[in-house]
């Protein structure tokens, strides 16, 4: 059954906005290393992360129908997250949803499929990751779901799921565990910036972290 | 047998511009969708779209003797597509090679196979698209063929046939179908831009399109 | 057995330094067209160029334990070589890591597996040659060992090797050999220099290389 | 954190044995296209199929630890499925692990990695689908969870879920809606026999389903 | 535009029988090296060859309604050759359709896409030669074409084409070459008989062909 | 440089059979996990294991010439193993060259890269591991090296290693320690089998191995 889910709940917009600045690497490991969507999701933007809120779609491959549906869905500060029923690297998205999809508030999308128009939405300022970049055109002809659970790029996604995206990919905080992961990352980004000043400093890790003695009892041996 | 045509036709100049102005998403577009490499293609530079006349190349794999014959058939305006006669990674082209191409008037190559040299040839302003960035030198042993109709990259190459490459990938317009790709494009152009400000101003596809009576005959719920 | 070998012998640095200076595709030929590594392995930044001394790491796959090892290793001018003994996309190195690094004077990482944190390492001017970006992490808990041989991309590196790194990726140069192989680039880039002037005049390969008789002789037609 | 969850609800076994007599593919289409595991999801062993009700295993890459924990969980007629929290293609399971789990009743495994001695598993009649075939080792190091939620090769997997596999892939039914999708399929059976009666007696699809006024609609041309 | 072209001419059958029985490896050389599929489109049976005569098929990806419309278009000999007009890995044919091919005296499918209900078209005798094995689905919403020139895994088809297929993959044959083609491979035929007799009595390739000299030569050196 | 060596030596005759009967994974076990190909390393037949002796060949893509000239080079029980020096997926190898080999007592290839007449190849009892199946045809234009070290699907084999290969993939044993190595092949066979019998009768790798104190200890939780 194709379903749209029209009224979902969203986190806290200042943790997402603290989540964005925190990044994919330190958010992932503060929810215990979950939640990552495979390597092959790549930005086609450099240099730059952020976070929203996920507004999902689940579409027949080649059939972008549904983003059109979507985009009726979005509030500011959403990201749309696509998932494929079946693996697809045709171009779903252009230059002209995306200023749809902007108009609405929502300046990202994450896809495990193509998009096209990419120098313009680099441009626009509209920011993707993307399985693929392709030109190749889709049809509007069979119904898929918007704000259902998909699984995008091997990572569950639920509708309202905090989205955090950056040069190292993408990984989904549940909205309901938000807070508390967030707490976490901010222990982390404290914990690093100390750690980062000791090994720049020259400290070594096997020393700051204590590794030696269990390096010995593991039996490595210096030759 | 291994033959170079030296005589082929080539597409007006003038529309040859237009559809690498045009970019490759609308080309593909205007002619019914057909003509799209695959999506391994991708350029070595960012931001940059052109098109051009084929100069067809089919070379053996790891053998790039058929790139010196056929610079000398290149003319202004022309851009280089080679196709392996089967699946090669190897780098086929450097700089020496574009400095030779340049010279004729030829600034661009898409090559279903490597290139190097890369930092080189964006800084000498050569374009290209290729399905691999490697050092691995070739061979001038075994022929093959210029000018002669080539699948490069899953599409259908005759010498003459207008390239339109852009970030997006490269998409192959035949040139007797040229002129009337090009109307066909010059129409959505035209009518893009109005849809653009539509979308811009906040008006849903859903409506500007008219799909909601469609949508609601296939069973889409609103829940 | 997992071991550390402390005491590795370098090449000279002036040979280092040209060589990075000659780039990957260059000395490559030099050396017979050996020790490039896979196509695969690619930069997380653009239009850079490098050469260092290898320190060899063989890790599990999705253990990051023995960069620590290593890094205690590092000398000024050393690149870090990681293979894991299994294919593995994981994040095996971050800000961290190179930070710490970058405090012995290594600024660069040929890993056959992930690195994450890219926007910062790119920020640091640390440099890494990957074969994939992701966020996900490793664990610390089985030994690998160091500066022993690894074959790392399709490449056989030994410790004290020389690593040229570029845009077009990466190749291994023995230690045993490095005067003879810089002596041979150096040849190449002589001539290469003369070469591309002659070409840049318009003058054809076919014609500087005298290649018209053999592929006449070979059979190539003319139509 | 690192669980074993004990006591999971499993479905009715005739349900499980008739789901496996139907196939994949019919009952991925009974359920509405759903629960797929992606194509590189392949058998060991050939013209064989069967169902069962999955344990799951979250694994660290390249440690099976966790499959000694689940093979006491293991009940007759389960199958065990195994996620790799990143993608593997090591060798976690082998002829001893399938001989543990077959004293337990436990005649398939379905994994998103590798397994090794596959002539052996063949012989002893142990079933496997499996994403990679390597005699690659791995350890016992890491702590991973048993009968929790997995996604395994795309398809979300709860314990306790029927699991459907044969030559065409592998299919994931959630246990709570077992009944209802066996009752489709079993409609679909029985509509296929009759179908397949009147495509082999030369009756065209085109006109069992009706199809030649909607192609002429859409605008197919005959020539 | 979709078409359906009716009236196409086939090949002799009896050189269609002759190659078959020939070989794809054997045509393949016969015919200079060119029509072969990329190795990725491998059987679902082993140890058989087999030839017919193409009705191509270009069909949307995930959408299979066109081969409805081309089984009317089939004969007794005929194989069916489809190509997506973008890169699937879904189901499209299964054992009804197989059945109703059948009907019409066509035993073969050659598809750069998936195929499901392998066990039984192997029961079946129905040859498959595809890109992929999936149980996933597919629609009937968007036309495509019947006997017009497709490229299919990298090889142009025309409709009465030629196909070879066997264990080693498949080739295209031009009609209109066909005489001659399988005139060089009853050479080819004939000559590998008699050099297969002198290499099993122990006599070398070195010697047979003659290469001693030539590769002394080009400096190969014994040690 | 382009080499043979002609005179290379071989492991004991008993100990290869030895390891051939052992298996791969055994022996990659054995040897300390090192060794082994990549997985893409697959057979052509299957329930079928072997060892032999290593005459390698290292050839350009694309050109098969040096199999005849490591023809020449082979003894009763060996094993040609090839590596081309770039990727590739042509059909380097057939009936006839197998024909010759199996005149001088080889009956086994192992290539990275492609081979074709794979019926005949069966029929005949040449065991074939292989990256491809391609009846793509190659060129004898350039010198390669035979009996020289290479690098083969990821791993180093020196001419005269042992290659071990079965339904697992491929291990080579250096053969210097191939006697150690066997040692520890047969106390592990000794050891597999004890175990074998105390899991078939129902005992736990749980309690075997005594795993459950360390499970406890890193926190593993049963709910």
């Amino acid at each position: 059954m194709s379903v749209v889910v029209q009224n979902i709940e969203r986190a806290d917009p200042s943790i997402i906005k603290r989540m964005g600045a925190a990044g994919v690497a330190t958010v992932h490991e503060a929810q215990g290393r979950t939640g990552l969507m495979t390597s092959n999701m790549r930005p086609i933007q450099q240099d730059f992360g952020m976070a929203g809120s996920a507004v999902t779609i689940s579409a027949p491959p080649g059939d972008n129908w549904m983003i059109h549906v979507a985009i009726e869905q979005l509030q500011e500060g959403d990201i749309m997250v696509l998932a494929p029923t079946a693996p697809c690297d045709m171009g779903y998205f252009g230059d002209l949803l995306a200023t749809s999809a902007m108009a609405r508030g929502c300046r990202a999308l994450v896809i495990d499929a193509g998009v096209r128009d990419t120098k313009d939405l680099r441009a626009m300022g509209f920011a993707v990751w993307s399985t693929a970049v392709s030109a190749q055109g889709t049809v509007k002809e069979t119904l898929g779901s918007v704000n259902v659970p998909i699984i995008c790029a091997g990572a569950l996604v639920n509708p309202g799921d905090i989205i955090v995206a950056d040069d190292d990919g993408v990984c989904v905080v549940p909205r309901e565990t938000a807070e508390s992961v967030m707490e976490k990352t901010q222990a982390r980004l404290d914990a690093e910036e100390a750690k980062r000043q000791r090994l720049a400093s020259g400290e070594l890790g096997l020393d700051i972290y204590d590794m030696r003695p269990r390096l010995a009892e593991k039996g490595l041996k210096y030759v």
